[in-house]
């Protein structure tokens, strides 16, 4: 059956999250936001939030503001994200960028584990995980190493490959769950039984999963875990990131940047380090008062929603797109990058074509279909179901056959400078 | 000569930078704020351009923001604070929290300097300062050691002991430059001076004198600073840091936080960590563009008033308290714990009293002059000559006289619990 736009209008009439769409800023009417993987859009809330945080507290209330409530807000931001991720509200702070947490909790766990020497991970893994964790064996010790296992097609995660690796040598397992390019994504029960199986701790990035589909630390026995808030949790750019410690690892791991916020009693102004106990040990530095209040007031639109519908309604839009694909454009030359199977995906829709960049540059720029291009070959479609309708999926894929139909993209040079 | 509140409106009346006060909020008229050393105020500017940045930047250009200048803003705002600094554009860049970016620096050094095993500091350092230095010495290396030189009154830079302690095991002399409590402000040059002579490298703590005095890192050979941006550069609550590293050693020192923003190239994710060259490479995550563009606001304010100008009105403000503590505070029982020398001397007073916690209560609120308190006796007057008045000093210092006169404190319990 022919896809039509009555079909796609159908879908948005029967769902049941559409009226989240309004929730969000919308300045530029016929502009299909397709990259809320990288940036999510802007909350109606957020910007009132965010107002009254500049102007009343910060304004009015000046330092009496860290008595009234900004000194807890890392707690208290990450309570919430605790909720998405299926942990204790005990177990998750909001903190620093997604990097330096990993870097703050792998040291700490490579440390912890004593003299095993190994840092297990993939080549899907985000590059700024894999330059931080050549870093932190670097810091290690002269026999550390990252074994980085290749993944066969550079899509699937090489879930056998990791078999082999982690052995009772490995002090840490640290992937990415939901990959940036393919979107391939790891069952995180399996790969951290698979983990503890070596008596190897494992340290996940949800950055590309968090707010996409529901993930269960406690359930999964997860040790550590961090996370981006500026994709699907909309909390702005370069918002603060969140990590995870399982309740029962936190005394015994020690923040290696050992700063004040972390400290017992930090307005005691004691001189000697003392960690706090519990998840604040995390902290290190002042927190960012705007960047909390933005994860906190977004935050607020998912847990309205819920996960479970969230994630419902990202398969079914990811696998409308596939089923577009299918009948329009595989037969111009793309390529599906993302897998079939739901579960083995998260809410981005990658295709490759061999004239991929200037494909990605003509949608942006003729069709206003705004989406991202990952090297060598990733034209991604990030899939946000609190804002992204069904109309949007059918408009974008039309779109890129027109693109693709009518040779659009021949204007634009291939070679990519700097490409977010 | 009795003081009287003529006098202050006189020299209130011959002030050449007194009209900047109206460019700061001032929601609650009759608050004399004394805490810009702990948390600047309100920019008007700020307010505007937050809400510039959130609405249409984030909102409306969404992604796309990231190659419209938010990719470059930790470089474009750093290049301000080097005019602040005395620094050359491409030496400072803004990342991260003071505390990150201490042990980003002090680690990087300690390293490059190969078999030397001590980080030289004082015990005036800021405690966050020095449960870093304690968190490197202990990732350095089994040898590594904090020496803390202890300050005889408490007041004082120990500049006698720091001279004996700096030796040829030295790797690092890590200070701030005025100490939290007293104020008291070491002579930049002259230490650095001290601490290259015993081929050591130093990193300054700006954090309590960028925005109060000027500062000549270039003149004085400084080899590496931070300093934070949320006191007097009104950059809002924990607002992100800056770090300055000397043109001739951003390739030598290697920044062990090694995120993506610091990679040569880092849209081709590349799999292996290329530090970029010059100061780029001591970035590590995303960075906060909310907190950058308020930064980036706040501190147009001290390049148009011009840090001479606002270092003379500094000196002539708390010359001025120190002549009323003299004339109505020291037959209080007060004690003067800043020093008389202005050159030895940031922008905050703070006095002495044995019931300086209960009388700091009162002031606070029964007489709205907003201050703040440090262990064991340390009552801070913050003046920010962009926003205080000499009328406000003159207020506070005769509220202050009538809490102790009329025994205005006694109503309120000695032992604070949480002090910000």
């Amino acid at each position: 059956m022919k896809p039509t736009l009555n079909q796609a209008q159908a879908l948005d009439a029967a769902d049941e999250l559409a009226h989240f769409r309004e929730r969000f800023v919308h300045d530029e009417p016929d502009l299909i936001y397709l990259d809320g993987n990288s940036l999510g859009r802007l909350p109606q809330v957020t910007a009132e939030h965010l107002q009254k945080v500049v102007s009343q507290e910060w304004g009015r209330r000046l330092i009496r503001g860290w008595n009234e409530g900004w000194y807890e807000l890392p707690e208290t931001v990450g309570a919430k994200v605790a909720q998405l991720v299926g942990a204790k509200a005990d177990e998750v702070i909001i903190a620093d960028s997604t990097s330096i947490n990993l870097f703050k909790l792998a040291l700490s766990a490579v440390q912890a584990q004593g003299g095993r020497t190994k840092i297990v991970t993939d080549d899907l893994n985000f590059p700024s995980d894999l330059y931080i964790l050549q870093g932190v064996a670097r810091l290690a010790g002269v026999d550390c190493e990252v074994v980085r296992v290749k993944s066969a097609d550079g899509l699937h995660g090489p879930v056998e490959g990791l078999a082999e690796a982690i052995t009772r040598d490995t002090a840490l397992v640290s992937l990415t769950q939901t990959t940036f390019k393919s979107g391939y994504t790891y069952d995180l029960a399996a790969i951290t039984e698979m983990a503890h199986r070596a008596e190897a701790l494992v340290l996940w990035d949800l950055s590309h999963s968090v707010g996409a589909l529901p993930i269960h630390l406690n359930e999964a026995g997860i040790d550590l875990a961090v996370g981006c808030t500026y994709k699907y949790l909309n909390g702005g750019p370069g918002s603060p990131a969140f990590l995870y410690v399982r309740r029962d690892l936190q005394e015994w791991l020690l923040n290696p940047i050992s700063g004040w916020m972390g400290q017992e009693n930090p307005f005691d102004f004691g001189l000697d380090y003392r960690p706090t106990m519990g998840i604040r040990r995390f902290l290190s530095g002042t927190p960012s008062i705007f960047g909390l209040a933005a994860v906190d007031a977004g935050i607020d639109l998912l847990l309205e929603a819920g996960m479970e519908k969230i994630r419902t309604k990202s398969v079914q839009q990811s696998g409308y797109f596939i089923e577009l694909y299918d009948a329009l454009l595989a037969p111009l030359g793309f390529r599906l990058n993302t897998p079939r199977d739901p579960k083995r995906r998260g809410s981005h829709i990658t295709l490759g074509h061999e004239e991929g960049w200037r494909i990605d540059q003509a949608l942006i720029n003729e069709m206003k279909v705004l989406t991202d291009f990952r090297r060598p070959d990733n034209i991604r479609f990030g899939i946000a179901p609190l804002y992204n309708s069904f109309v949007e999926v059918y408009t974008a894929v039309t779109h890129l056959k027109t693109v693709v139909e009518e040779r659009l993209y021949e204007k634009y040079s291939p070679e990519p400078k700097t490409v977010t």
